[in-house]
């Protein structure tokens, strides 16, 4: 079957002679969290299908239904216009190096122009050849601790992934902070709840008996999304024990 | 041993209540591949120290073998000054949101002004539940398929650590969005600001005498500045009239 004629406004996936049937089914999961669904499998090592693909797969097992399979890699990517290469490790081939979200920005703009997009992932123990990275346009090179790059297929693969969700299109602006400012930490706000809780239970506030336990997290909740600082933190404990004072007073 | 102070300049990451000790290796792993080294973990479900853990985390064992162990989420995150809670599913509790993005550089930019920042992740099968979400400062959203999000521990563990490695570059502050959420008016602060001078003057706060004006601008102050909901405000409109009912039981 024929995936480019379906789905032309994603890219393609393309696992090149992957091990482990179970990193397979992985990798599906992994990119139908953002919405993808174009596998292309090259050479697989265990042949296809492949029962432990399927098995780790649950819930994107249509994923592996619908991959195609081919013998070689130039005829994975024969369609494609812009082939990205997924690496870890540096390189010495003369070739653009993309960072993810720079590569799947580039992606998003192509395929909104029609053009087929195609994203390599090696093996699992060696990644990608410089044989198949020569055929790819572009690296991608995922940003990782230099001490400890171990991420598998299907870690690598979700990020490629997420990076192609948020290319679709996240619009964040600006917030506004107060500098200078002495917050309240954690400790403080827990014992302010603490405090309100203590208090307002005795004072019989949390009624009926049925609805005080999500009035309690209602209550906590507003007190940690509030930007309380250390004053106001002391002020509303000392409202509190002023109540608490007039009561007694009687 | 408290990794507060040999690690002040990256955020915590919390696991809280973590199932199985293989998805604790692996979430060691994903840090440790982002140059995070600050686990905490709060009330392990198969107690600790946990040999499946160690065996998962090959590669990245010392942050194991440094990893702090808590029995309670408060105190776990007692010293933060700012807390996450990252979510695949929409709560309904009325609380910032962040993309991981945004979180992250909000993060970066937190703990490059001194203050500390904790993560939270939730148990493997149901994810946080809402009373811990409600200690938090701000939910952090992660942007799924919403007819697939599978993210598995160690996989938003993965890209929350990638977003950190990412916000390493440039520290940007970005906009949280509440979308739809029923901000209370300036004529209902205005209400409650004077509902509270009233109650807490019958109650005595205001004193001493030649203080009562500044005390009375100071809470005006807070009452304006904090994000308060139309809930909110009914909320603290009814814990006075509780106080007040209370003391007028005798």
């Amino acid at each position: 079957m024929n995936d480019t004629i379906e789905h032309p406004q994603i890219p393609a996936f393309v696992l090149v002679r992957p091990q482990m049937g179970e990193n397979i089914g992985a990798a599906a999961r992994a990119m139908w969290n953002f919405g993808l669904d174009r596998m292309r499998i090259v050479a697989p090592r265990d042949g296809w299908p492949n029962p432990s693909a399927v098995a780790m797969a649950s819930g994107a097992g249509r994923l592996l239904d619908d991959a195609v399979v081919y013998d070689d890699l130039a005829s994975a990517v024969g369609d494609a216009a812009f082939v990205f290469a997924t690496t870890a490790r540096d390189r010495d081939l003369t070739k653009p190096v993309y960072s993810p979200e720079a590569a799947m920005a580039k992606a998003a703009q192509m395929i909104s122009e029609g053009r087929r997009v195609a994203v390599l992932f090696g093996p699992e123990r060696a990644g990608l050849e410089n044989d198949d990275i020569s055929r790819a346009n572009a690296i991608v090179s995922v940003p990782v601790n230099p001490a400890f790059a171990s991420l598998n297929l299907a870690q690598c693969v979700l990020l490629m992934g997420y990076e192609w969700m948020r290319a679709q299109g996240d619009v964040v602006s600006e917030q506004v902070e107060m500098a200078g400012t002495n917050w309240a930490d954690h400790s403080e706000i827990e014992h302010l709840a603490r405090h309100f809780e203590e208090r307002l239970d005795t004072a019989g506030f949390f009624y009926p008996d049925h609805k005080a336990a999500s009035m309690k997290v209602n209550l906590r909740n507003m007190w940690s999304r509030l930007p309380l600082t250390r004053a106001d933190v002391q002020t509303l404990h000392g409202t509190l024990r002023q109540m608490v004072r007039w009561k007694e007073r009687g």
